[in-house]
């Protein structure tokens, strides 16, 4: 090629034609990485721009990979929130290892194929091993087995078909929940994830039948005592208590609900527990915070997310259950043309939940465990602890700010009280600040409401955040806030 | 580093070591595929081989690329079917394209998290551009809109999912399905894929309430007849129809359903009509295919997966609706901390399936139609369909030998039958030829039963494969039936 770039020449590209232009994306990857710390945190473009930017209609022929490249930095990069910025505190820590994107680029490359364990022996041993591996520094006991699901709404559906099928005796395999008589009902906080009522919608029990637990102040847990209350309310009025979904670390404040105590009531009426840890469980890592998981060993299954906190490369949400054999008795299927005369003898994880085929997932976790080390995962979730702990100690001693929850992991509450401020103004005076902030480009926070009232959530961890990406957001936030008073 | 190889030297590894490493596994995944025919095609390994070959016990400190390379050689690349081998005839074409390699590197490489528009802009506005790409490239209308799911299970499941809620006025926001008074009913060909009765189960409608449409040979069609006849049984029964699922281009012999007659049927009863093209799919991409579609536009809803055929990257479906507004009915939550000013500006693709967060799935689609061109992608469909026609042609013509079934697409049925063979022992005799074929690593071809007895299905068009290596696929199998006889 005159200009030096990589170019498929007949179409298709070839090996060689990807060795040259692998190296040309690599190279760019890793520039990207070095420089996205000067970047605005978030885009600044309106709906519809980046359509504008693109062609209406498909490509005509095979252009260069430079091509392609300009157009990521012309048009992709300006159009998105650098999840991997270091002052990115928005949403949550996400994927961002780099020891993980080459195992995720091995899994490409191989393409290989999951749809049994025949088609990719390596494929489904892998993933038993590296679920096994994660359990052990996680300390999970070895009644737990794995899989990986693409995310924690996934988990949390695929849990409540188990505990909608447990309830019924296995409806499913019959005439459908619709010839279920009494309502089967299904409990969580009033601070779970979105993803838990969305689940309770599409498994098909109704939204009348679920409960919000209270989850009150200061800590936000689910109350244990109006978990019982509403059950046995329930089952007085004729309903059939199917689930309970707790969660380990709220997306809002970290809260941790007791799930000892939960699995204890649940237990009393033969539901399904469910631990929905998709950003907590990082911290189970760390043997020093496995208290908040107390009681966890009580579940029927669990599900975190290694692609939040811990880093590893989208979609890697580890799904733990105790009794493998109920799960798959939900979802298994058994079409002629993917028998072999190994099955029973191996696991086939097109059985451990809701799509057939998978990608070589286990690799990306492969090499980011061996590449970067348990250790080093570890320091770095250590490192985040810290920070938002000073961090939210900085914030609380000052006058008007108030950190509103206990910080028990890497997220810290915050808002800003000036004398007099309250209701729907105290509301507009945080979103306009969060915004001013936000749209310096010099950081990214998340607003999100905690008792009907705005707050803003500092979500600390991003893999490249350090105490001084700490100490210049604080300076944003204090400017910001008192220029909107 | 003294052998070379890139290291993390304090753990997570940096953007030099990124640098170096991806160039290290960027070359082994381009001799990868240089040298993969010449590997035998489908693994030997027996189960548990592989997670005796790991160690029992996570990594205790970080290594070196090279060592991790060393076991991608030695454990995991002897424990795969090479998919991408050009004598694997196996299952389908699967996830081979080089180019959509790069274009998921890129996505894994950004690391950008999918949760909102707002929080890439991008990610959706490409996933738009590219899904209008596709359609135009299928030569579909422009009443649909689309997404890309994971694959085509989990695409059956939110088409009934949808057509539940049709179906119910939409129950799950209510009392769920166990409210209903009256079953719900499903139809599909009996020669669908599983995943529609496993979408079913799930969707809480029960096994007792699909009804699996005669396909008779000697095309394996669902009969329209017998769908209508069994719709209005059910009607006269007090059930109410709600979905048809048609496939095109069934996974057994990759038959065509009717959809314009079926479409018309569905229509009739108010029911929901889903077309599960996720093989078959790719066939839109050639004008002088599109006949076998008659009628698509009468669907609600389209599956096809680039990730087979057209070779993209795993998990790459495309799902395309004519109603996105029922759609997001279903599947939308609106929690605080997502919200943002653009709300209604633009699509929130998180509404458009069950996961709520998402990787940057349209880069691979987009370098592969970039770097490729649209002309490389028919040039290659054409190729396999002319192969397989060709390859149906030879097989037919010879004693004894049997092609089962129309060939619509790239695979051939067929079956060896000689003097006096029926029955069981003809099973015995098709089930033993295939695994000698398949024991002597030369090729790889998958058995599948079609009306209650084996056969073996020849999927063409594994991204390497051109005329020669079915003739040498021939040779093995004239052998390997003559052995065994």
């Amino acid at each position: 090629m005159a200009d030096g770039s990589a170019v498929p020449d007949n179409g298709r590209m070839d090996p060689e034609e990807f060795r040259s232009a692998g190296h040309e994306l690599v190279d760019w990857i890793a520039d990207y990485r070095t420089k996205v710390g000067s970047l605005p945190v978030r885009s600044f473009v309106a709906p519809g721009d980046v359509l504008r930017a693109l062609p209406a209609t498909p490509p005509a022929a095979a252009e260069a990979l430079s091509a392609v490249v300009a157009d990521l930095d012309s048009v992709i990069v300006p159009a998105i929130t650098h999840t991997q910025h270091p002052r990115n505190f928005a949403w949550f820590p996400s994927n961002a290892s780099l020891s993980s994107v080459l195992g995720d680029l091995a899994a490409a490359g191989l393409g290989a194929l999951g749809l049994s364990w025949q088609s990719a022996p390596a494929l489904t041993e892998l993933e038993q091993a590296v679920c096994s591996w994660m359990r052990q520094l996680a300390g999970l006991s070895d009644a737990w087995s794995g899989t990986i699901l693409d995310g924690a709404s996934t988990a949390s559906l695929v849990a409540l078909l188990v505990a909608r099928e447990r309830a019924t005796g296995s409806s499913s395999r019959r005439g459908g929940l619709q010839q279920e008589a009494s309502p089967l009902t299904v409990y969580c906080s009033r601070e779970a994830h979105s993803s838990v009522s969305k689940a309770v919608l599409l498994a098909g029990y109704g939204v009348d039948n679920l409960c919000l637990v209270d989850a009150p102040a200061p800590g936000y847990e689910m109350s244990p005592a109006a978990l019982a209350a509403a059950m046995a309310a329930d089952v007085r009025q004729g309903r059939r208590p199917a689930a309970v979904v707790a969660t380990a670390g709220t997306t809002g404040t970290t809260a941790f609900d007791p799930i000892g105590d939960i699995a204890e009531i649940a237990g009393r009426h033969g539901a399904y527990l469910h631990v929905d840890a998709a950003m907590g469980g990082a911290a189970l890592l760390l043997e020093e915070r496995r208290e908040l998981f107390d009681g966890l060993e009580g579940a029927d299954s669990l599900c975190w997310n290694p692609h939040k906190w811990m880093g590893t490369v989208l979609e890697t949400s580890l799904y733990y259950v105790r009794d493998s054999a109920e799960l798959v008795g939900v979802m298994a299927t058994d079409p002629s043309y993917l028998r072999s005369s190994v099955d029973g003898a191996v696991v086939q994880y097109r059985d451990w939940g809701i799509p057939l085929g998978r990608r070589f997932r286990a690799l990306k976790v492969w090499f980011q465990l061996r590449l970067d080390g348990p250790d080093a995962l570890r320091a770095r979730l250590r490192r985040d602890l810290a920070n938002a702990s000073r961090f939210a100690s900085l914030v609380g001693a000052q006058p008007d700010w108030h950190v509103l929850a206990p910080v028990r992991l890497q997220t810290v509450c915050v808002r800003h009280e000036p004398d007099g401020l309250a209701g729907t103004a105290l509301d507009d005076h945080t979103l306009a600040w969060c915004e001013a902030v936000n749209a310096s480009g010099r950081a990214h926070l998340t607003p999100a409401k905690l008792e009907d009232r705005w707050m803003v959530r500092i979500s600390v961890g991003a893999e490249a955040t350090e105490w001084d990406d700490l100490e210049e957001l604080w300076a944003l936030m204090r400017d910001a806030a008192t220029a909107t008073d």
